[in-house]
C-alpha cells in the first residue's frame, strides 16, 4: 500500500505479469472505438477541440499498435488486462468454438482467460467504474469486478445487484440513445463525468462505439462534431482533477474503390469453388450483433480446412487473390499477432488497406450501409493514438507502445 | 495500320513488349498526382463531381497498384512506357549515381532506358500532346517525342522549337500559376481541353501536381474544390468525344501522430550513431527541387553501406526501429518492386503508413509546412484509381491492374 500526498492509502496491483502503481488521483482510461489518429489531427486542425489541441503543450501523444485482428473485443480486453489475446483469450468478436462445434459470439466471460486490471484494483480496495457504449462488452469488461459496470445501450435497466448502480439515465441527464448513433458514445462520456463528480472512483474505464468512424472519414462531416463533443467531456474530466488517458481499439480506413464501391474478397465463395462446399470454413471475427454499419466486413479472416484440403495449397490460392495482403499458417500468425492457437483457424488471412474479406456474397447484407464502406480488422488499422493529459517523466527510447499499455503509461510513467 | 470507322488510317504500336491498338477517338490519359482513391470517393459523396459520379453507371473503375517507391517520376515514366522501373530505369526523383559518385536528380532523359508509348505513337504518325504541371517531368515525358510537350510551370517560355507549341498562356486563357498551387494543375486540365479543341491530338497525356493532396485529407477543405475543378474539365474532355482514362502516380496518407506532429525516422542519424559518419549513405528518392510541401520526407529510402558495415547488421538494426515496415536487401527489393539493381542501394527501407523516413534531423526544412505532414513513397500509398469514361468489354478475372496499364486499358480493353 502506498500513501498519496493526502495520506489516503491506495493499493498497487500486479496483473498478468505487470505491476501498476496505485492511482494518485482519479484515472480515466478512454477507449475511443475506431479512432484512427487522423480523426483527432483533423479535429484539432478544425479548431473545434481546444482541450485536446492544448495537450500538445501540456500532455503526451504516442502512436501505439493495437492488437491484430484490429477489432473491438480483442482490443478492449487487451487494454483492461494489459496483455495480448494469447494471454486473455479473446481473439475476436466471434469465433468457431471447436469444442462446441459452433460459431459463437465471444462475449461470454467463460472465454476470458486472464483477470483485468479493473477487477484487481477493485479487489485491492479501489473504487472502479466501467461504462461501455454497447452491451456486448459489458460482461467481459466487468468480469469479477466489484464496482460499477453498465452500458449506454442498457443504461435504463441497470440495477445495483447486477451493475452496481441504478437510475443511470437520471444521473446522466440523457435519454438512452439508439444503438446506432453518436449519442450512444456521448452517453458514455456524460456518464463518466457524472460518475467522477458523484462517486469519485479511483479508476474509470470508458469505451465508446465506432458508429461515426464507420460512417465518415477524418475531418469530414459529422466527424469533427463527434470529436468536439468528446473534447468538451475530456476537458471536464481534466478539470475535475483526473488523469485522462485515451487510446483506441483500432483505426479505420475506407474499404472502397474511388467510386465508393466496397472492395470485397468473398473468400468462402472462392474456396467453395476451388475445393467444394463444406471443405473449408471461413470465420470473420468482426461479426457481432451490430453489423448494420459494416455488414460484417473487415480486413481479417481465419480459415479452417478439412483434411481433404491441403492448407498450403489453399494458402497459395488465397495469397494470389487481388486485395489479399497476408496469408499465414496458424502458428506463424499466432506468434506474430500474439493470438491463442486453439481459437484460430488453420490459416489467418489479412486483406490490404482498401479491401475487406467476406464469406459468401449472399451472406452479407449491405442494405444498411448508407455511406461508402469504412472498416478495420487488418494490419492497416493497427496504428492508434495513445494520449494523456499529463506529461510523462521519461519514456523508454525505442519502445513499441501498444494500446494495452494505456494503464502502464497512466500509472507507471505519467507525472 | 488499322482503319477506323471513318476510314482514317491509324497506327498501332508495340512498346516495351506490349502492343497498343490505335486510338479510335482522341485518348486523354490523366495522371492525377497523389490521388488517393478516397479523394474521388469523398468528392463524389459531396455531390460536387457530377461527371465523375456519373461514371459509376457509364464508366469503369478499377483499383490499381502503382510502382514502389510510390513517387512521382518513377510512376509517370511507368505510365507512359507501360513498364516498371526495371525496364525504364527511373526509380526515383533522385538517386546516387555511382558512376558519377554524386547524388543527382533523375530528371535527365539520359537516365531513361525505354521508349515511351507517346513517342511511339508520334513516330507512327499520330498527333501527340503532353502537359505536365511541374517542369521536372517535361524532359522525361517528352523524350524523343515529336509533338507538343510543355509544363504549366514554364508555359510562358514554350517555343515551337523546344515544345512544339508557343503562346500557351493565351491559348489556355490563364496566367501561369505559382508552382505551389492548385491552379498549376488547373492549368494542365485547361490546356488539355484547349489543345483537344484546337489541335485534336490522337493522344494527350496530362500530369498534375499533388500540392493539394499533400496539404489536405480526402473530403476536407479545398480537396473537394480541387476535384470539382477537375470534374468540370474531365466533363469537357468527354463532351469533346475523347476517351478519358485517369490514374495516379501514388496515393497519399497522413504521416503524423494524432496531434499532427510528423512521425519521422531520421535514418542517417541512427546509422551514423551506430556505425560512424560516412559509413552509410541514406538516399531519399522523394527529393526533388520542390520540397516545400513535404520537406523531402517520404516513406521510402535506400541505403548504401561501405565495406566496414555489414549490410545484414544494418538491416536488423533498421528493422527494429519503430515505424519501419520493411527492410529488404537490394536483390529482393528489386525483384519485388521491379527496380533496376544498379540504381538502388544495398538496402531498401519502407516505413509504415503513418511514418516517414528522413536523413538527418538538421537536413530537413519543415518550416514550409503549413499543415500536418501528408506524404507517400511506401507500399501504403500503392493503391490508386484506374478510371475510364467508357465501359470495358470484358476484363480478365483476377488480373492485378497497375497504374501503368492505363494505355493498355484505354486502347486494348475499353469499348
Amino acid at each position: 500500500m502506498n500513501a498519496d500526498p493526502a495520506g489516503i492509502q491506495h493499493p498497487s496491483v500486479s496483473v498478468n505479469g505487470r505491476t501498476y502503481r496505485a492511482p494518485r488521483r482519479p484515472l480515466v482510461v478512454v477507449c475511443v472505438d475506431g479512432c484512427e489518429p487522423d480523426y483527432i489531427n483533423q479535429a484539432i486542425a478544425s479548431g473545434r477541440t481546444p482541450f485536446i489541441g492544448g495537450l500538445r503543450e501540456t500532455g503526451t501523444c504516442l502512436t501505439a499498435d493495437c492488437v491484430v485482428p484490429s477489432f473491438t473485443n480483442p482490443n478492449n480486453l487487451s487494454i483492461v488486462t494489459g496483455a495480448p489475446p494469447s494471454v486473455h483469450g479473446i481473439c475476436g468478436n466471434y469465433f468457431w468454438d471447436r469444442d462446441a462445434n459452433a460459431e459463437v459470439m465471444m462475449n461470454d466471460p467463460k472465454y476470458l482467460r486472464a483477470g483485468t486490471i479493473l477487477a484487481a484494483f477493485a479487489a485491492a480496495g479501489a473504487k472502479v467504474a466501467v461504462v461501455t457504449a454497447k452491451d456486448k462488452l459489458r460482461a467481459l469488461l466487468g468480469h469479477k469486478l466489484t464496482g460499477i459496470c453498465f452500458s449506454s445501450e442498457r443504461a435504463a435497466e441497470a440495477t445495483i445487484a447486477v451493475n452496481g448502480i441504478e437510475g443511470v439515465p437520471a444521473l446522466v441527464g440523457m435519454a438512452v440513445p439508439s444503438v446506432y448513433s453518436a449519442e450512444l458514445s456521448q452517453f458514455v462520456f456524460a456518464a463518466g463525468v457524472k460518475l467522477l463528480e458523484r462517486e469519485r472512483p479511483d479508476v474509470i474505464y470508458l469505451s465508446t462505439t465506432d458508429y461515426i468512424q464507420h460512417k465518415v472519414a477524418p475531418g469530414v462531416g459529422v466527424a469533427n462534431d463527434f470529436y468536439a463533443m468528446m473534447d468538451g467531456y475530456l476537458g471536464q474530466l481534466d478539470a475535475l482533477g483526473a488523469t485522462v488517458v485515451l487510446t483506441a481499439d483500432h483505426g479505420m480506413n475506407a474499404k472502397t474503390d474511388a467510386f465508393g464501391r466496397p472492395n470485397i474478397v468473398f473468400l468462402q465463395d472462392v474456396l467453395d469453388r476451388a475445393y467444394g462446399a463444406g471443405t473449408t470454413r471461413v470465420i470473420l471475427p468482426i461479426t457481432d450483433p451490430y453489423v448494420v454499419h459494416h455488414g460484417a466486413l473487415g480486413s481479417f479472416a481465419t480459415v479452417y480446412v478439412t483434411s481433404s484440403v491441403a492448407a498450403g495449397d489453399a494458402a497459395a490460392k488465397i495469397a494470389g487473390l487481388p486485395g489479399i495482403d497476408l496469408v499465414l499458417p496458424r502458428a506463424v500468425a499466432c506468434a506474430r499477432f500474439e493470438l491463442p492457437e486453439d481459437r484460430v483457424g488453420d490459416l489467418v488471412v489479412v486483406s490490404e488497406r482498401l479491401t475487406v474479406i467476406g464469406t459468401s456474397a449472399g451472406k452479407h447484407d449491405l442494405s444498411g450501409l448508407d455511406a461508402p464502406l469504412r472498416s478495420h480488422g487488418g494490419v492497416s488499422e493497427q496504428r492508434v493514438p495513445l494520449i494523456a493529459n499529463r506529461k510523462a517523466a521519461e519514456l523508454p527510447a525505442g519502445r513499441r507502445w501498444r494500446n494495452f499499455d494505456a494503464f502502464d503509461l497512466a500509472l507507471n510513467h505519467l507525472q
